[in-house]
């Protein structure tokens, strides 16, 4: 570590002592903070929340210069982000996600005498975590990372991206007074820029965990950076995903135009540019034709919208020229992209169409991500869905299924097995964007979706990512942690393993 | 993939061909394993315990022969193993594990109309676990990760150690004919052998996760090969640990004999090749006199126990005489090691002494764990001990505390956050030696005690490693997991958040 007086001769000292200044705060808040009793540490986040409520117009009008979002989605981004405060703070109030489990001493335990022992979770210690483009306000400085991360008590470091700079300065400096008004110690939250110090900081010895959002490139190697530390840390990504949904040729005999309708408005909100945003709708090639003269009908119209940011617009220009030039691939709604002086896209939706058999024929060029309103109908004949599913994709955030009561549901159930194998989210006659922010929400999946399917990074669940257990075996009372005391000030749910438990299982001892 | 019919002309191929043959079978296995009524899998497990009683003399005799351990030691072992087993029929039997969420549809919620959510957590597949050297039984072929893995709903391949070749075949016999008999799938639990079929195993396709207890060497060599897949999976790895113990002045006056006389058992029991070995205990320098008097009793006239193979008598070799020549090193106990011309080593213990100035002036000879009967006598005088130990250590499975009531609490409340922060389990006035299986013991820690510290190998909360979630969003009752529908056929704990929750919460778009 470079001390303050140390001679700074590059850029690389000077990024070095920066992320070294502030992880350092980081790591001076996180005692005190992982410390306050949880219904404190709720309150300040509900105070984050309401702090966020109070500056919307401001935040929103920065947030729609920089983004190109609207300002009906940029409210309720904003919403949803001060909602997700609150969840979380609902979700650590009473403690139950502490997950208290007391083991009471028992001289008579079947394998000998049994210590008392008392285990909690804990909070990690520092995290940074690495914003996403494309919700300024819900997967960013104030988002869901950062909710999550918080509530278990661990300090964050956001580092913003480049996309909207202001908004996150701005964002940053509302959170962070509102945490610390409400009792949170200096440091709680904290936002960086720019790559060298977001890398940087994933390598400093006092983080103890990183997330992120964004493209499989930067986060398969934000994860290796992680895994090479010293000392390695668990690395939270939510990389990419196409989120293929298939229909049966009974849900487009009983609903075509419903189906059509749905389809386009969940490709063509904020531009495409939303990691559940389905890329693929396989279905019958008999029933197909109606289908897309609904689809061209529906997309007929719509307006430009502006893609996020220059390197977004030229990354979706390049996907799409590579789909719209493979062989087999027509297009159902052409639709535009036109760049603007600036480096800016401006997009209409896309729809292509191609066979299953040219599909796989072409799955380099086709079966990847394209990061904006683009979306390829897949006709489909007699082949397997789950052969063909499991022949061109890898790890999903989503896979849905589209099918009409009364149908054979043998096909139905090996697609379920196959989505349920390698997605984190099934849906059934709906649409993947408009992720629910609840209890039971899983925004996850096989890499590449995610880099670690074990969490998710959409709804309360998350909050596990950022807790570890610990025990502590015979304890004087005095010395323990307010939640594994008997007294329980706290009053957190705490599951008891009684002595004499084990009286009943019979002389294993054989 | 080799087809079978290919041609083969090396090893690598040989063993590509045995390690796809094999993860397919458990591939094949993983469904119905996985779909089993969590009750009915509860019962093989239950049959796999009763197995291993039943062979109990066979497996001993072979045990005893294969690993130097005592009969009494191996017979309290595989007790233990089969109460792991009993232990995770009884955490998975109600269906509690599934961490079922029911977020019924709301459309009143508000951030807009809320979907049917249903969540739950899902097998991950075929997992690779390599087996430990020192416990032949309860970390090896059908031990603790075994066990969790199982009850997951995973089917396992267990690398079987090269130190107890032939007790690891038959009990894989035994345990998989018993799941079978049972009701298991065919290939529910595999034996492998050979370093190079286990590191192609954790490399192959269809492999999800990886377990492993063991030496950092060969633990982050595998943890690296894990994360290098074209898809990474995740890896638990149990490596190293010293296990500080820091004894106050308190204590010493009060109970020196039996501190001296605990710390020798801890160190001594199976010739101290135990993850959890005392391998420091920092005693007040003024009160050490007394203290190394009884130690050097306690070992006198102890027998020579046999290392368990001659890779660790070698490893013991290297570092007893690294430590042993370390300047400022004094021995309080000799003790003595002997290589037979088998390459067996045999050992009683030695126990060595050195003052905080010195150990940390030889850190690098020092700090790391000596695997066998060897621990450090520290004398402190009036450091900092929570500085010492953040110069010395880095993550341990264990620390441990002995003092007095009535002691000044201030000096060991920074202790208790040192260790809380960098160990996985804290323990007052006992021995980490003895790790007992029960809900609320944690056996992990910082890396480098594992690789993994979001997780446990010892106790029933280390089913959580083999797990995924998953939700299903607006699925007809029919198509849904039975523990996900409304009828509840298993009668598992359903977590229900009701719609209507957030009428509550006033208007959040302001």
């Amino acid at each position: 570590m470079s001390a303050p007086e140390a001679h700074v001769s590059t850029t690389t000292d000077v990024v070095a002592l920066e992320v070294d200044v502030i992880a350092r705060i980081a790591a001076g808040a996180a005692s005190a903070w992982a410390g306050l009793e949880p219904a404190r540490r709720a309150g300040a986040l509900v105070a984050a929340a309401d702090a966020l409520q109070l500056s919307r117009d401001e935040l929103v009008a920065i947030a729609m210069t920089e983004t190109g979002l609207s300002e009906a989605r940029l409210n309720g981004e904003l919403t949803r982000t001060a909602v997700q405060l609150k969840l979380f703070a609902e979700t650590i109030v009473d403690g139950t996600y502490l997950d208290v489990r007391l083991d009471a001493a028992d001289p008579e335990f079947v394998l000998g005498p049994r210590p008392d022992v008392r285990r909690y979770l804990l909070a990690l210690g520092p995290v940074v975590n690495f914003a996403a483009s494309n919700f300024p306000f819900a997967f960013s400085v104030a988002g869901g990372d950062t909710a999550a991360a918080l509530a278990a008590g661990c300090p964050v470091i956001v580092k913003a991206h480049s996309g909207h700079p202001k908004l996150s300065v701005r964002t940053g400096e509302i959170v962070a007074a509102a945490l610390e008004g409400a009792g949170a110690p200096h440091g709680t939250l904290q936002v960086i820029s720019g790559q060298a110090h977001g890398v940087a900081m994933l390598q400093h010895s006092l983080i103890r965990a990183g997330s992120f959002t964004g493209s499989i490139r930067v986060g398969t190697y934000l994860a290796q950076v992680a895994a090479a530390r010293s000392v390695p840390i668990p690395f939270f990504g939510e990389l990419g995903s196409v989120n293929p949904v298939f229909v049966t040729a009974g849900a487009l005999a009983e609903r075509n135009d419903a189906i059509a309708d749905g389809f386009v408005t969940s490709v063509s909100g904020s531009a495409g540019q939303l990691c559940t945003k389905p890329g693929f709708l396989f279905v019958p090639a008999s029933a197909s034709e109606a289908l897309q003269a609904r689809i061209a009908q529906a997309t007929t119209g719509l307006s430009e919208h502006r893609l996020l940011n220059p390197g977004i617009a030229s990354g979706y220009r390049e996907r799409r020229e590579t789909i719209l030039a493979t062989p087999g691939v027509t297009t159902i709604t052409q639709g535009s992209l036109r760049i603007d002086e600036n480096g800016q896209g401006w997009a209409t939706p896309t729809i292509a169409r191609v066979s299953v058999a040219d599909l796989l024929a072409a799955k380099v060029q086709l079966s990847e991500e394209a990061f904006g309103p683009l979306a390829i109908v897949v006709e489909y004949e007699n082949e397997s869905l789950p052969e063909v599913a499991e022949a061109l994709f890898e790890g999903n955030l989503t896979g849905t299924i589209h099918s009409a009561a009364g149908e054979d549901t043998t096909a139905l159930r090996s697609l379920i097995e196959w989505l349920t194998e390698n997605v984190g989210r099934v849906l059934f006659d709906g649409w993947p964007t408009g992720v629910a922010v609840t209890p039971a929400m899983q925004h996850g999946g096989p890499w590449p979706a995610t880099t670690n399917d074990s969490s998710t990074s959409v709804g309360t669940a998350a909050i596990g990512r950022f807790l570890r257990p610990v025990a502590f075996q015979n304890a004087p009372q005095a010395l323990l942690p307010a939640a594994l005391t008997d007294a329980n000030p706290w009053l957190v749910p705490q599951r008891r393993s009684p002595a004499g438990e084990s009286a009943s299982w019979g002389d294993l001892n054989g």
